[in-house]
């Protein structure tokens, strides 16, 4: 018996799994919250204020992770450690750090703790908005062929945008750094001693097309002082997905416990990393990743430029395929800004008498009415579309509101709202020659039947479940498989050892006639307030403080 | 010393006041509970169910309301009955009832006490939709002169559609029924023994125009046994309001403790006798009677035939005068169904702490807001569209939601939303060559200050509040007034006994200009889903269940 390790990194906590090799089983597994959290707010270090939108966190956290989550989870599993062969991770992305040439982050130098931009920023950093225009801007003028891969436009989110917020407000620590890195390959970097990159994170969020970044050229233009940042502090071979990185260091050994010299895997990030262990493998298969937001990949075998893509990237999400990612910016996020603020007592103290929680309660309430009875539809923008419009300043709106209107129908509406985004969204891939020939869904909303049979419904698809709990941690650890030479690919890996339902959901036929007509009304709004037929919501954002402003 | 009573039939009581004479000072008040109130559900008599959309009342409680209301009232005031020398009063309408030639209810007779039709039909007693389309219909086809005098469309609240829902649905109760009166009329028979019909109900709810009801060949294709309709169950002089009907029989002096043979004025409607009591008398005045719809009532010296107006008759509010009638059908049902259906418990728990109620609560927190800062518009038609419309099976909308939209931002939205709706109605009457010179306002909601500084700054025009509590029952004891002949006519006990308050609010400046740009966004979300743009409101209308529909 021989197991691997997969550790995934959130935002709010490290999450650790043992996984026997041979077939998948998660035999163990252990949770360790970061203590610094998401460094919002001020600076621990020094008290300092952070500006509004700035997300920092402490890399001492992440290997807090590998100290404590990875030792407990293989206890939990009560195998010998020496059983442990190989170690793989995931991350959110893009989380990048300014480091030496060693890899030592910034804010760990002495003397540079108290200067925020020595942290890395987390993915939901969003004070690099300014930077990012520049970006586009530039990238548009230039006419760059990479703009097209992404939807035309680089998000404030990614690696560059960061790494000029650096440049722009504190030019000294942009000086001072070496490397500029992901948390992804960061933390690898730790576990086997030695640098790397992988294709995805430098594909997804670092503008690594068609073999090379962008040119020094249009370094130059965004800021002279910038020209050199590719080859100064980017460039270095890129590794594919489930290559091994190198051999467990002895001082990673020490902190996790397991053997020295174990197979490390080269870096991944969560949303990807959980296609595989969803059996997300073969062209025309699509999974969707739902959460507070929700993150769509898709597998192709030819190139193509989608409408309002986030990305592609050959081998961004298993070796050999085009990796397509898509992304809607609100959906639990969505229906849990009703339950906090739009749901009246009644349904609090109902909920609380029956032992729910809201959610179900009023996802129970809600099941029980036929398609359409609640005369709403909603756009889904409450916070922004990502795909396919590609606009932030977009915002939520419900029609057909009236005195019998209950909190169970709007909820239902938004839920609705969301599949209509998603379905949108594969519209735009199947006009792009990508038909979805089968869908896939993973996170935490699949433990919603209400959600997931609207899903089917609206989609008229049956819906793929992945099975595990730990979709990205198992993921990391299958990676983490075939880098120990247990498995020759990621396939051959996916095919034993994933978690799937087959057909979960089924599509109810005559629902989904009646969601064709109701999608139909979608589709207008859509476009009217989407496509410039009604400008309102661009007035509206603009009214809007802009310090609560979300990116 | 003399004094007279007003009375104000409501829809739950009825109240009764005591005025001074001279000045208009109400020196007591009583109300009394109908004991049925609105019957609805089940008729009390036989147990029977009533169809969805009944609301039926019992005439016995309205002449409870004389036998406890009015000796209370006298009693509260501390004077002496015989110091009264008028009673007048106004009622809900179109509340209509069949009669026999006596005056005797239907419902009264033995053996019909068991027939809902017997009973009077509540102005919101929405059953009659059918009739109603066929009343329009009909006038269409036959280009009645009438039909525009209404905005082209005759409501099923009103007389002719619920005499022909009788005529279809219990035909004997039809034929049993002599007279056709409105309770406003028929609680005036009740007080001074003779049948006499006001000019007012007559015109607004009976399309009396133009000297005539409607001809016996219109009635006669509407349905051959409707022909003799108006011939034998409606005509009779109208009587201008104001007028003395004639004098306290010996059986109503016994009810009310009162002299017999004191004057009584002619039935009235509450929302127009309110006019006066706010000192609406002069063209170019209009009051808004703001409760949980809107009535408008403007006040004109020509004739126009203004878009979406209710109705519009000559002498109907105040002799001599053209009284036009328009309507918003949701305003304070708009805020109270956020407040009820869409505020999460923490605002409870806040507002129970400050002892506030919660309009107080998210008023206050609303107030603090600048104008377009919580970055929402909405549409006020939450309960359809009155008024310019015409369209009931239109909804409400919002747009501009974003995770970080509150209860007091949408609380906020829908206020401002119902005074862009008022705003829609000051334009159209503007258009059609009656410009709104002066603004004031009426019934509940005057109370919220938050309410009313945003109907100040979004008409750009000061606020004029009527003062007394009980506008209704002091507009009837005025007319009392003039029945009596303590004044030559309406205008003159206005001037003397109304209350108001002029310029109580006056519009910002730097808000109206602001609003000014808000109010663009409003009308072109108002012409787009109001007027075919997108006809998705009506769509959404066709998926509800029409038997929870609202009128």
């Amino acid at each position: 018996m021989t197991y691997v390790v997969g550790v995934d990194f959130g935002t709010l906590s490290g999450r650790a799994v043992v996984v026997r090799a041979a077939d998948g089983e998660e035999v163990g597994t252990a949770v360790h919250e970061y203590p610094h959290g998401v460094i919002e707010g001020e600076l621990p270090a020094s008290g300092e204020r952070l500006p509004a939108q700035w997300a920092l966190q402490d890399p001492d956290d992440w290997i807090d992770v590998l100290r404590t989550a990875v030792p407990a989870a293989v206890a939990a599993a009560g195998i010998a450690p020496e059983r442990v062969v190989g170690i793989g991770t995931d991350f959110t992305a893009s989380t990048p750090l300014p480091v030496l040439r060693d890899g030592t982050p910034l804010c760990r130098v002495p003397g540079l703790e108290r200067r925020p931009h020595a942290y890395p920023k987390l993915w939901k950093h969003h004070a690099a908005q300014r930077h990012a225009d520049r970006v586009n801007e530039v990238a548009e003028e230039r006419g760059e062929p990479w703009l097209s891969r992404y939807g035309g436009r680089i998000s404030s989110e990614w690696e560059f945008a960061k790494a000029l917020q650096v440049l722009d407000e504190d030019p000294e620590m942009y000086a001072r750094c070496e490397r500029w890195i992901e948390g992804a390959d960061w933390i690898v970097w730790q576990l086997c001693g030695a640098e790397t990159r992988n294709v995805c994170t430098a594909g997804y969020k670092a503008i690594h097309q068609d073999g090379r970044y962008p040119s020094e050229d249009y370094l130059r233009a965004l800021d002279e002082r910038f020209a050199d940042f590719v080859a100064a502090k980017l460039e270095a071979p890129l590794w594919p997905l489930g290559a091994r990185a190198g051999g467990l260091t002895a001082q990673a050994a020490g902190w996790t416990g397991l053997r020295e010299g174990i197979a490390v895997s080269v870096g991944n990030v969560d949303a990807h990393v959980t296609a595989p262990a969803a059996r997300v493998i073969e062209p025309g298969q699509m999974l969707a990743v739902m959460g507070t937001s929700t993150c769509h990949i898709m597998l192709g075998d030819a190139l193509a430029e989608v409408p309002g893509m986030c990305g592609v990237v050959p081998g961004g999400v298993v070796p050999g395929l085009y990796g397509y990612e898509a992304g809607q910016s609100g959906v639990g996020d969505i229906f849990a800004w009703l339950v906090e603020h739009a749901v009246p007592p009644r349904y609090h103290d109902e909920a609380r008498a029956r032992g729910l929680d809201l959610h179900s309660h009023l996802s129970e309430l809600a099941a029980r009415q036929e398609v359409g009875r609640h005369g709403l539809i909603a756009l889904d923008w409450n916070n922004g579309n990502r795909s396919v419009l590609v606009d932030h300043e977009l915002s939520g709106l419900i029609v057909g509101l009236t005195l019998a209107t209950r909190a169970e129908d709007i909820y239902r509406a938004l839920i609705e709202a969301t599949a209509f985004g998603t379905r949108k969204i594969l519209d735009a891939f199947a006009e792009a020659g990508l038909p979805v020939e089968e869908f896939f869904v993973a996170g935490g909303l699949v433990k919603n039947p209400l959600v997931m049979q609207i899903y089917a419904d609206v989609l008229r698809m049956p819906l793929h479940v992945g099975g595990s709990d730990q979709g990205p941690a198992l993921g990391a650890a299958m990676h983490a498989a075939v880098a120990a030479g247990l498995y020759p690919d990621i396939r051959a890996a996916a095919e034993t050892m994933s978690k799937l339902v087959r057909d979960a959901y089924l599509p109810d036929e005559r629902n989904a006639d009646a969601y064709d007509q109701l999608y139909a009304h979608y589709e207008r709004l859509h476009d009217h307030f989407g496509r410039g037929g009604d400008d309102v919501m661009h007035a509206l954002r603009d009214l809007r403080p802009r310090e609560v402003a979300r990116g």
